[in-house]
């Protein structure tokens, strides 16, 4: 009913406005009254929170204009309701070729128009209307607000290598891997405090990511209490986007990126998959805006941060285990999807480095929030990232000779199990020559004909041999090596372990 | 704030009470009065409409218990609010062993229960207690609602026979596949009109299914207006749920089987991924309940049509072009996911009605709503179906020797075409031995230690040979197939034809 729906939106916050009716004419005055009276609104809110210095929650004025489906369509086809009916949807009539009533039909409905009023004789809309039209950048099309990327400045980025852990040796010390990344994410937000949020679930902090409230909070519109004073975290001006909704977050993240902001999505990587929908058709718009939209101004990337991830959910169980996201971003156009996996703390900041740098991708980082050994410094985080796979010489034994088996790894975990296992391997079977390669950058894995960073077969060949087993130890879903590297030569002998679909709503024992 | 709060359930069309307030006892009896009263309320909805015989919407009541959090904890934990507080989250303090003032922290905690009050010298509950307890059924655990498997009956199915397309010869007509499983359905509700219901957005009719409102019609509660007598297709009692909302649908379709009845889904194929967790979530629930907790009895298995599919939508474009889901679906377990892509009406029947007698799966079938040609007559159907893949002779020149080639195909427009190019071939090459492969059972192409429906290595090799080149159409992703068969000895010989991200916002041009 008309009272539920006003209740509705009074329950989302908001203050509703009807326009209501089927009098064109009447409609056109109610509507522009309406929109006098809710701008009016606005700027009066605006005035009072400047005046006062005291932004308090405003119920938002919005329109709800309920109108008659098909709207000035014919009344009547065939003898059924047509304006105000479902039969209105879509091609309410078809046969105007064949059936000379349903041309009249159409010519009376069209001729309702009085196009003789509205076009001169030469079939060009008379100068009066014409002239109604706004001009320049107040043109839907020409307005920078709807073509964000006119608006966009490159952010003002400390210099990502001042957080940096230190790894005296590889192995030598453990740290949380998103805790830097915080630290650098909470000084671009510095930086940057008029066009960068991030956003995530009530997880920032479970996230590793809290030391970004020491330079802004969680944006919060409902009441305080006194004890939100003692670490609450919230602020009515906070730019750190918090609600238990992965819908609205990417939501609210879209629209921040488009009108030519940047931002930072973070979620559990399990619960990605609510937001597939809105992934899917986010990448399809971008690839046809950079391939086929040339007037299209670039907008800054899409950046979402999977941690919590599948190898560390003992104490949520099997509900919290699902490293299939990646697997859907797989399908969709390789100009706009980049997945990386950074196997330590130094090298996720470098690839978040990249990512807050680029533009009209979808960057998909993996990397879990837990304390993990550390491998790389800084120094070799950045060359190992640059090139997205490589050899880790540290752990190999096949200097300048082919190696009899190739030990691979993708993702933390998988990599610090990897390791491990060359470890066993090389005490146990000294002579056995072996190589170990880590990947970063997951479409490394793909031909460079199939996606802008896959390796060419030469650099494939160079790196996993073109006929040694190897034993590929990755974060995901195993299959999803064989889907990417299937045209490989060497295909055939990777041996990929991964998560398959085992474990338990409470224990973790049978996660492996 | 509250009167949102309120005013939020009002426009869902609830009549919300609220239980509020910290005292236990207190609240204890509030919660009671409050319960008496909504049961009351409900009885005399119930009472009203079986004496009018007229059931109108009824404003249902529903209970928001606002109790503090972390409720009878601690009120404060070294200097912190506790009870009532975000930091009551999970585990408050954990630092009994090593710290005197926490160890009596907690003894004060739960000493305020008064344990010796519940438990007599034995530490057993005391029988006034224990008596409150209800016994059999009423038990939460042992109640068959709960375990709604209990209460399944098997659907009463009419023959798919007598719905079947007559085909005098492959190829020599033209049907829209989903419409004789529009009929067969209707007949499925008609003989089971309580405990079987269909979901789906508007498009019942959209996706040929039509043939169900003879039966019942879409469930109704809002107002009647005049025109909806005119093919509106509206009632209270219909047992068409249909609303422009995946997620609420996929809701109720779980609900239902979960307490023991049967249902059918359908929904256009791109906008499956809006229920990508709903369906994880649900594959993780039904693994463990069939592989792990022997007293769940079996609930009837979750059929999901996914139609309007990606090679058929040049008016809607690239946003409906998505064939991602069933990749989703094969990350899952095996147990319990099953996947059919029927390339005709008849198969289409033969494979619904397998689904619809299963237990404790996700059955997915993919099928356009187009018209398109009829390759295979019931019978033909029946056996193919069984099978899951196997040779159609009539387009194959091989019969007794190997073939040079293998033309396969998966899913209806790919047969289409696959036919098209296998004729092509011999006429253009009559020397070339040319075998046909369909696969409508797309678990086939997997190896049968990895899931129950896939072939033996014996099996594959027979169908696709161990050397030969196949060129493989497939209706989704081409990658799927080299994700299911990497383990195959013919592997490297499959060329896989599928869709690629291509396209545009508003034109078919680029599908291809």
């Amino acid at each position: 009913s008309h009272e539920e729906l006003k209740s509705l939106f009074v329950g989302y916050g908001y203050t509703p406005y009807f326009v209501e009716g089927d009098d064109p004419a009447d409609m056109h005055q109610k509507m522009a009254a309406t929109l006098d009276e809710t701008i009016g609104m606005i700027r009066g809110v605006q005035r009072t929170a400047r005046a006062s210095k005291k932004a308090e929650r405003p119920r938002w004025p919005m329109i709800v204009l309920r109108s008659p489906k098909g709207w000035t369509g014919p009344k009547e086809i065939k003898g059924h309701k047509a304006e105000g009916s479902w039969r209105s949807h879509q091609v309410p009539f078809s046969d105007v070729r064949d059936n000379p009533a349903s041309l009249k039909l159409l010519e009376n409905w069209l001729k309702g128009y009085k196009p003789e009023e509205l076009f001169d004789k030469n079939g060009r809309l008379i100068d009066e209307l014409r002239e109604l039209a706004p001009t320049g950048a107040r043109r839907i099309s020409a307005n920078p607000h709807a073509n964000g990327g006119l608006l966009r400045k490159d952010l003002k980025l400390p210099d990502f290598r001042d957080y940096a852990v230190k790894v005296p040796d590889a192995g030598a010390v453990r740290h949380e891997n998103t805790k830097p990344l915080g630290a650098f994410l909470r000084d671009v937000m510095r930086n940057n405090m008029t066009n960068f949020r991030v956003f995530g679930p009530d997880e920032t902090a479970s996230n590793r990511l809290q030391a970004l409230y020491e330079v802004s909070k969680k944006t919060w519109m409902a009441d305080f209490l006194p004890e939100d004073d003692d670490g609450g975290e919230l602020a009515r001006d906070g730019r750190v986007m918090e609600m238990l909704s992965e819908h609205t977050l990417l939501g609210w993240l879209e629209g921040y990126l488009l009108s030519g902001r940047h931002g930072f999505f973070h979620t559990y990587e399990a619960f990605a998959h609510v937001v597939d929908s809105m992934f899917n058709q986010h990448a399809k718009w971008l690839d046809i805006c950079k391939n086929h939209v040339p007037w299209r101004a670039s907008v800054a990337s899409q950046n979402i941060l999977l941690s919590s991830t599948v190898w560390r959910q003992d104490h949520n169980g099997f509900s919290h285990q699902d490293p299939g996201f990646i697997d859907l971003v797989t399908n969709k156009s390789p100009s706009v999807t980049r997945i990386y996996l950074p196997p330590d703390a130094n090298t996720l900041l470098a690839v978040a480095d990249r990512c807050l740098r680029s533009t009209d991708c979808i960057n998909v980082i993996v990397a879990d929030k837990q304390k993990h050994m550390q491998f790389t410094t800084i120094e070799e985080a950045i060359v190992h990232c640059e090139k997205g796979v490589g050899i880790w010489s540290r752990a190999s034994n096949d200097a300048g000779v082919e190696p009899d088996v190739v030990m691979a790894s993708c993702g933390d975990v998988a990599t610090l199990d990897a390791l491990g296992a060359t470890a066993i391997l090389r005490e146990r079977l000294p002579e056995l020559k072996v190589r170990f390669v880590n990947v970063v950058d997951l479409y490394k894995m793909q031909p460079a004909s199939e996606h802008p960073h896959g390796l060419t077969p030469r650099e494939f060949d160079g790196l996993f041999t073109t006929n040694k087993p190897v034993i590929f130890n990755f974060h995901g879903y195993p299959w999803l090596i064989h889907k990417l590297a299937y045209r490989f030569a060497n295909h055939e002998n990777v041996h990929v372990r991964g998560y398959k679909e085992k474990g338990n709503i409470n224990t973790p024992l049978e996660l492996a």
